[in-house]
């Protein structure tokens, strides 16, 4: 599909009467035409507003610039926080990950098939162990180790590869806990995915704890990670249903599908500019 | 909640420029807030537009004749199918039955517990078992017996008593075949459970179908009724897990659960004027 | 079906060789045909093991006595708990029951439509609401208040109601907590549905913290009761997809249909005899 | 672990009284400790059984062919069907692919990742296109072309290359037709994904099928291959919930997570020996 002259648009702000109008009529007389548009006001009296728009646009690239003009008097009218996103820039992804490769895999296997809108422009790793397979895709790979003594010089170097070269991070299993600093820089644009059903089972061995705890279905969590252990705004979620026939490793195994599944939906829905995130929930327009 | 003042637009017509914008700016200026929009093209260039807006608007009831009075010049300008529904006005509901009592019980239940928004006018029923069971609710229940011969009287019957009292028609099990005649009537107005995950499993005794298939999911389906046996527009479908060790008894009770849950879903999201119909298929916004 | 010949043991001890083939020559030899046979074992290298037999004995209530004594000799050597439960004396439950009633509406409508194999004996509840609902079943309502100061007095009534009446208690909905006196009586036979996907939001509001936490999958859970509050063995769980959308009010609406199912399932599969515990875990044979 | 001396037990025969206490003493006099057993009667009164029996037999290997002599006694008397498999001995297995890779790529990544207890003896395809990918694993790729003409020829070369060495195939989204000559070497031992939850949209471009039927949910099917197309018995089947806004290619998108999962649960249920073929049903213990 020609997406040349598709872009996206994100909107939030105090809801009050005239928003949608003002927006459509807006895109209206600028010759934009609405393709898609999801709303949600959390509370009509004195909620917030959130919007998703897609429109076509012809001469879209061109025109960008004078639209962005136009709206930021609208935008500053109603508060807005918002932006336009041109579907055909591809968003940049830094894959973080660990020993564990499932969610890599999944990630690279539904990239390589043209399934994953976007750039992969480097898997970022405290191991080593990854490097030949990721760089047969020609994916660089920037081995990065972390021990507790050198954890600050470690995210000072991840984040000398990723400044400028990356949108958006993804810690698909990455075990490592990443710094409030590290954090002011991708504020809402790093995606974790845990490895059990939030908020039950935070923190380390969630599998262990299921099975300790004797639950009939487990899942994982995608969440945008801020400085609260697993307490960021959730994304998605997704399930499945054990025995007590399985035993920690038959949880790990069943687990790591479910990780997958719900990690790459959460990295479709962020590339795709489907999530607006309110205090510490998200909106998803899905 | 006070909902007198709300209100719901239903739309479809040919996907061109400016609609949202249209609309949204005609009522913003007739005073309106959008609480909720959405909207769903079937295929950017050339295809169908789908809508959907609640707003709530001061002294509703007054005003809407001279909303719709004013609306049908825009509506005849974009070729509009469309409908003003004010949400206090309920929608009044026969459900017809035959001699399962599952999914009649569900929504007597779900009705008396305040959770549907609706008023039952009757319930209909070729036999009597349920007579006093629901007239305890203080809902007329009318017994019209159908033959083979009988049909068509029972039919003009059936007509009779629900001619300007009802809105719409559950068939919540009710195992005759409605002929097109009354179908004319209440066109994408009829809601019928099927017993299976269609398309699979058409006609009688599903269950039985679905035993001797073997299979390791059964369903349940609702869907508008048309004059194809089981082949109107879907509406909702769920699914149960179930194994080899479950036989034709336990599928049915299997069954049970989940034919509740869909049509529930159905009656809900019709009365909600949350479905829209084009050709054989359902657009839903929920 | 005629059940009076078939019966149901249940068999927990320390695992070793052998079990199997004495258990069920013993039954071989006593006339009985295993129907169906389940079991489990935790961990071949001295774990335990868990054993369900259904199987049909022809004269079986006259050799049940027989039967009992006999296995006692085997049962002495493994070390094991044990059970032999006929299928055709139905269990006798009491349903306590606080304001929300859409769980006991489940079991009575099962019940009524002859798909719970048990004798409903009671239902008890700390208000009166639901009376004329119980009684037109014929089924004893017994009104036993519950206030701070009368907590320990109502669990004697409560307890002087059900001592002999009653094999199982299923708390439905049932907002007062159990004291460790009054489970003692029941250990293990005191079913709790809780509206969270346990151990997510224990304790009281779980759909009001589900919403604070904006989960996008909400659940409910069936447990036995012990000391610990939400804290016991998980009998059964179930989830439903919810969104940024639903608001507490609708969360708990979709919740309902939850916990009425899951809540469902779990008394079904302890009259059945399909549950064993073993520490705060269960084994579910379904 | 250590799974030398583990062996697992398939029988299906008439059900008789006995039939458990006799294999379960057989096994006891031969020093074997049943770990794990299933069984399932699909009629008490002259129906089949069927069992899977896991058990532990100190030197395992050495005492195999005297175990299988001496219950050929017993099966004789009980006109069994039986199997007795080595866990430690690896089923072999080919894949077939067409030019979707996302199966295939599936069960080798849960190959390499030590999930898949099997050997991975070849990979066949019609294509070359696979090739690459598959050689870097070290699994040979036999490149049999087929057209209408070719297909015997074909199916000769691939029974040549099968022959002997493969104990299963799996047919990874392989898009030929299986003549019933191959399919005599392979009964009950070909595994095929049908991308539809059967027997809905049986035969070519299922989901074009279920977009053009409006369904809500798709599924996927897997299922040994019989002479009747897409009509063989069921393993396993999942599915996901969709919407009016999937077309054709979202749906096909969805599915192949769906596909690949359920094909995955197969294998691995086919390999553990967990499937018992009856008629054109399976009884899966799992």
């Amino acid at each position: 599909m020609d997406n040349r002259n598709r872009a996206r648009m994100l909107i939030s702000c105090p809801d009050q009467a005239g928003i949608v109008a003002t927006v459509s009529q807006f895109l209206y007389e600028h010759g934009a035409n609405i393709v898609q548009s999801d709303q949600y006001t959390m509370d009509p009296e004195g909620g917030m507003f959130f919007m998703r728009i897609e429109f076509d646009l012809a001469h879209l690239s061109e025109l960008h610039p004078k639209l962005e003009q136009d709206f930021a008097v609208i935008a500053d009218k109603f508060q807005m926080k918002w932006n336009i996103h041109e579907v055909s820039k591809k968003k940049r992804l830094a894959i973080f990950v660990s020993k564990e490769d499932h969610c890599l895999v999944e990630l690279l296997w539904q990239w390589q098939a043209g399934d994953l809108d976007a750039d992969i422009a480097m898997v970022v790793s405290n191991h080593n162990d990854m490097r030949e397979y990721v760089e047969q895709f020609g994916i660089p790979y920037h081995h990065i180790p972390v021990t507790k003594d050198s954890k600050e010089e470690a995210e000072r170097q991840q984040l000398a590869v990723v400044d400028g070269q990356v949108d958006v991070i993804i810690l698909a299993r990455y075990m490592q806990i990443i710094s409030p600093k590290f954090l002011e820089h991708y504020a809402n644009r790093i995606i974790n995915i845990h490895h059990s059903f939030l908020p039950a089972f935070v923190g380390g061995k969630p599998y262990a704890q299921a099975y300790n705890r004797g639950v009939k279905i487990i899942g994982a969590t995608a969440h945008y990670v801020t400085e609260e252990l697993d307490g960021g705004p959730i994304i998605e979620q997704d399930v499945q249903r054990v025995s007590h026939r399985d035993e920690v490793d038959e949880l790990k195994r069943i687990g790591r599908t479910i990780e997958r599944v719900v990690l790459a939906r959460a990295v479709h829905w962020h590339i795709e500019d489907r999530i607006l995130v309110h205090q510490n929930k998200t909106v998803v327009f899905n």
